[in-house]
């Protein structure tokens, strides 16, 4: 594993910033060389399934051809010692090849020098990405950027990196909500949400965001939005288990008017009824490890 | 399984055949359903993989433009905490997305789909592809019907079914030389391998059409074209270990000028050098099975 925390940025107004490790340079510039094998890696699968796809076309072409001109006089066709020998041989000889193409497994190869490059050379774990989303934040609350200019790779109106995704946005605020700072979730989730909605190619779930934002809302106290948010969630997947329970505990909170923000009272916790023993154990499961609840 | 042999051909010049079993016609039919539902799941085969594979495209593209960006300069790349983050973000969870695509066996449905078509649906065995087969070749003897023409499709000049691939004639061979029918693998292996020659997607290997001619020709006692043909392989295979067996013993038995056609006389296959006993080992598998020597 290598460490990645706040990274020495070479901006002038950053000269100050505070970092915890100042070492991950150097790593970091050894997992290029990591992404580079991987890369390859993926080109070269991607070419030989290409390859037996290929293959497999013009069998289904062949097939197709043949098949079309029995089926416009059946008898006739069959009738033919010729046409009776290749539809008899299409189903045997030829078929075994189509099927033993079809259960090829082209990608034992590819996934075992992938996994050879993931044991021998450097590698991140879900720690080193944790570190490098909380680097984000860090600096993020340092100079108080704006969540958006952040995520279009702006600094003060300059453009220093790339745009991020949604997918990227949403797992800032996925690295935060596992840190236990809603407030930042709160933000990222937004973003990830507002640039979801301009991708063509969509990088991440609606339903994933939706359910992180409906929960760090209910944890930043607003339960009113929380249902809201959960009902939107249901209207797109009506049948969401986690959700349903959400709803109703949220609701019975309300109509209660006794709902106080979680955390600031440990006895929240001793909950009895089913709606809320739902929500519980997911706000349980997800302290524990970084299961969604 | 079901029995195929010589059908009623509806052609007038044929209404004189004597055909063993009559009843293959609506078996052929049946068969054309089988092969209905065979063609369908290969292509819901084919688009389930090609989605697979544009999709994978598509990370294989993202990682190409952030990775070639980096390594246009490296420090200041992975200095910025964005990129750090992105990085670090393509090789966890994004790159996880990636390996779990590429383990993902897009087959097995569309195989489960292809077992239960042909447990329960009428579908043919070697046997009958054998029985087809062998109709061909009676009604070549019958109306001693040129080969070439006949790989055309045509009778008396006029075409009554589709072309034969290098393939289909290959197959005709190969079932001739399983019935021991070494004048016949002949004609059908030379079609095979003339048919070849003008295919621009080869649907055959030069190199199997190669082995069956010289071991026919062999059978049929021409020694020395037996002895050139196997030349040819090993020019095209240098490394066919059965053909440079047979290249000694060709050679041996020229030299000693002692070669008698195999099946004239018993005792011929009482062998006792080695070169010989590669070329009785295959004799004697070749006929115990399909194998080919």
């Amino acid at each position: 594993m290598f460490r990645c925390h706040l990274l020495i940025v070479p901006l002038l107004f950053l000269s100050q910033v505070r970092c915890e490790v100042f070492t991950a340079l150097a790593d970091l510039q050894e997992l290029l060389n990591t992404e580079a094998v991987l890369i390859h890696s993926l080109e070269n699968y991607i070419r030989a399934e290409e390859l037996k796809i290929d293959l497999l076309k013009r069998y289904a072409d062949i097939y197709n051809k043949q098949h079309n001109k029995a089926t416009e006089d059946v008898e006739s066709y069959v009738a033919n010692p010729l046409n009776a020998y290749t539809l008899v041989k299409r189903m045997t000889t030829d078929w075994q090849e189509v099927e033993s193409l079809i259960t090829t497994d082209v990608s034992k190869d590819y996934m075992a020098n992938i996994s050879y490059a993931k044991e021998n050379m450097k590698f991140p774990t879900d720690e080193d990405l944790n570190g490098a989303a909380a680097a984000v934040i860090r600096l993020q609350d340092t100079y108080r950027l704006d969540t958006a200019s952040l995520a279009r790779g702006e600094l003060n109106g300059v453009k220093y990196s790339s745009e991020l995704t949604a997918a990227d946005c949403f797992e800032l605020g996925r690295q935060s909500y596992n840190n236990g700072d809603f407030y930042h979730t709160l933000l990222w989730m937004r973003e990830a949400d507002e640039r979801l909605s301009r991708e063509q190619n969509k990088t991440v779930d609606k339903g994933e965001i939706l359910e992180y934002l409906a929960f760090s809302t209910y944890k930043e106290g607003n339960i009113n939005l929380a249902l809201d948010l959960t009902n939107k969630l249901l209207e797109m997947v009506p049948t969401h288990e986690r959700a349903k329970g959400n709803k109703v505990y949220y609701e019975e909170e309300i109509q209660k008017g006794s709902y106080k923000k979680k955390g600031d009272d440990e006895t929240d916790d001793i909950i009895t009824n089913e709606g809320v023993t739902i929500v519980r154990k997911y706000i349980v499961l997800s302290l524990q490890w970084e299961t969604v609840w």
